[in-house]
């Protein structure tokens, strides 16, 4: 079948519409129409070139919400008409990650996912149309979803089924940012009501990390964003106190945050991608019990440091992918919080464009204008 | 009252044996016949001059054993002629670490402790003798145990009660080395049945932490060492694997540890202070869910590093102090599981001299040919 699509010729460029081929779902496979998709920094990482897996030609886009039209053979969870969220990390419910229960990071089609290609090492995509680079027709998948196009195919695993009511524009963003800040105050952290929570970076990671923490009874909910302009957005999902580390300078954030917490944060959430925010963000935790948690992606080669006694003292230092949530067991369920009134995503969606304006998307982001632009097909 | 007593007059220089003037115990205190104490590297760390805390003239020592001889007033769960180990780590039960059920930092006396002296701030040592520091004649608490004493004063919270037919000249190592091993195991980490296990580093601590991972049911215990000497007493203890860096290159050494557990270790533990160690420590960790636990102390101002895509992707990283126990609780426990035969602590002591020959106990460390010398009084 054709569809329309946003193809990523190759990394720094506009991405540019195009006609694509796109082959059907083959066993286990599903072919979903992509009703809306976010705009997420990943995207945006992948398309700088930065990202040492980014394969192009691609079509890029992974925070996406849509409907079954068609399904392979031997699936058996997914019908057409289902609501679903694709999932970049998917839930196989079988392999060794998805059996120890201890992890999100399910690794049944990791290596295929991370070429590019489906699980039988190929992809369903083929653009014939003149772009940057000629006489390539093969387009990749990306994160295992390609959202950027109305039409995409997935793996049975790699899709979350939802209710029906819920509004594709806005629950799309559960397919990434929503569930990584809310899932690792839940699923990570497992942050207990009473706690105090700091939230190193007030984006649109940092403010579901806010709603997250609220939405579990933590007590003080401490933001830290060098941009005073978000405290008001942040303050609405739940932020209590708010350190602006221009303002006390930023070797003292730390002892603010002592001083404000009476002793270090039981909780901390970096969702900066600053390796130097990530020891502020483990050296404020409580001695004896404080973890932190780094949601924010690093530059390539980046390194965090600290003195070892940090931990020996109690501190925790780990990490979250996808909130550790898991993506067709969690996801439905973050899509009732959404529409329980549970959680606030209307209020975080600030564009929405179609996608011959997706370009534009990208460059409100760049331009830390939009917390999330969202593509309406 | 007077008592014989090892003083540390200054930093790297031995220690002399002197008759030392000890105050009785004032409210809240107990005054303890140390029978037996183990001389331990943090001893040799603080004599080195290197430790930070180091206070002088002191008397170190903080791996006893003995029978309280006489209580303060107000104490109530001790009285003469009780067995006790005395506790750096003490458990007031009160405080707010104790309080929050997640760590064993109790910090009840911390602050006076860290300055080598009693909870009011003063010290019951006292010593006339000519020493190398002049005119000086209160010699410092270390530890708040000073156990190169054959009589010292603790507070009652820094004392565990163990039952009366222990022998001292063992269970004094429960007293450090063998609770920071086996409690990283039990306590800090909670190495579950069937657990594959690293330990990097097998002296005393790391074949605690063997016997540790062993009493659980750990599955695979891989040691590593540089030192093909030490293979033999780690199979005693439970080794099951050995990799030595010199023969695998120390740069494959993460990859031996990933292939031999099949994806990664569900537990490591750093037995060996140095920070390079630590990091391979954390990256021979499943992704997922492998956490590694930091035991050994490091050179003063060494940092350890990663990158954070290792956290992120499902790696924890942690540390242990005193194994995470909490001293009155756990530490009469330990006591029964070696009683039981559970644990062996008679292998490891390799050594028993008494008080006159302490220098040569520490000598013995240096060289590496102790795995525990105990002082016996």
């Amino acid at each position: 079948m054709k569809t329309r699509a946003a193809v990523a010729w190759e990394a720094k460029k506009p991405l540019t519409i195009e006609t694509i081929d796109l082959e059907g779902p083959k066993p286990g496979e599903v072919l979903v129409e992509v009703m809306a998709t976010g705009i997420c920094h990943t995207d945006a990482y992948t398309l700088s070139g930065l990202d040492s897996e980014g394969k192009f030609p691609a079509i890029l886009g992974h925070e996406g919400a849509g409907i079954v039209r068609e399904v392979g053979a031997g699936v058996t969870t997914l019908k057409p008409g289902d609501h679903v969220i694709p999932l970049y990390t998917p839930e196989c419910r079988n392999c060794k990650s998805c059996l120890s229960r201890r992890t999100n990071l399910c690794t049944a089609i990791r290596a295929t996912q991370g070429q590019g290609v489906m699980p039988d090492g190929t992809s369903r995509f083929r653009c014939d149309s003149t772009g940057a680079s000629p006489g390539a027709n093969t387009v990749y998948h990306y994160m295992g979803c390609s959202t950027f196009s109305n039409f995409t195919v997935l793996p049975e695993i790699a899709l979350a089924k939802v209710r029906e009511d819920a509004p594709f524009d806005k629950i799309c963003y559960i397919g990434c940012g929503v569930t990584t800040g809310i899932g690792a105050v839940i699923y990570t952290a497992k942050v207990w009501p009473g706690a105090n929570v700091v939230v190193f970076g007030l984006g649109g990671i940092g403010l579901n990390v806010l709603q997250g923490a609220r939405m579990v009874g933590a007590d003080k909910i401490i933001g830290v964003d060098i941009n005073p302009d978000k405290r008001a957005m942040a303050e609405k999902f739940g932020m209590t106190h708010f350190i602006n580390p221009n303002e006390v300078g930023s070797d003292k954030v730390v002892q603010a945050i002592l001083d404000v917490t009476g002793g270090g944060a039981d909780f901390s959430f970096d969702c900066t991608g600053n390796v130097n925010v990530m020891r502020q963000a483990l050296e404020c935790c409580h001695r004896g019990w404080g973890e932190s948690i780094i949601i924010g992606v690093a530059e390539a080669g980046r390194e965090i440091s600290t003195r070892p006694f940090q931990l020996v003292t109690g501190r925790v230092w780990k990490g979250s992918a996808f909130g550790g949530a898991r993506g067709r067991t969690d996801v439905p369920k973050i899509v009732d919080w959404y529409m329980e009134g549970k959680i606030n995503i209307d209020d975080l969606i600030t564009h929405t464009m179609p996608l011959e304006d997706i370009n534009h998307g990208f460059d409100l982001m760049h331009e830390g204008k939009s917390i999330r632009s969202v593509v309406v097909y």
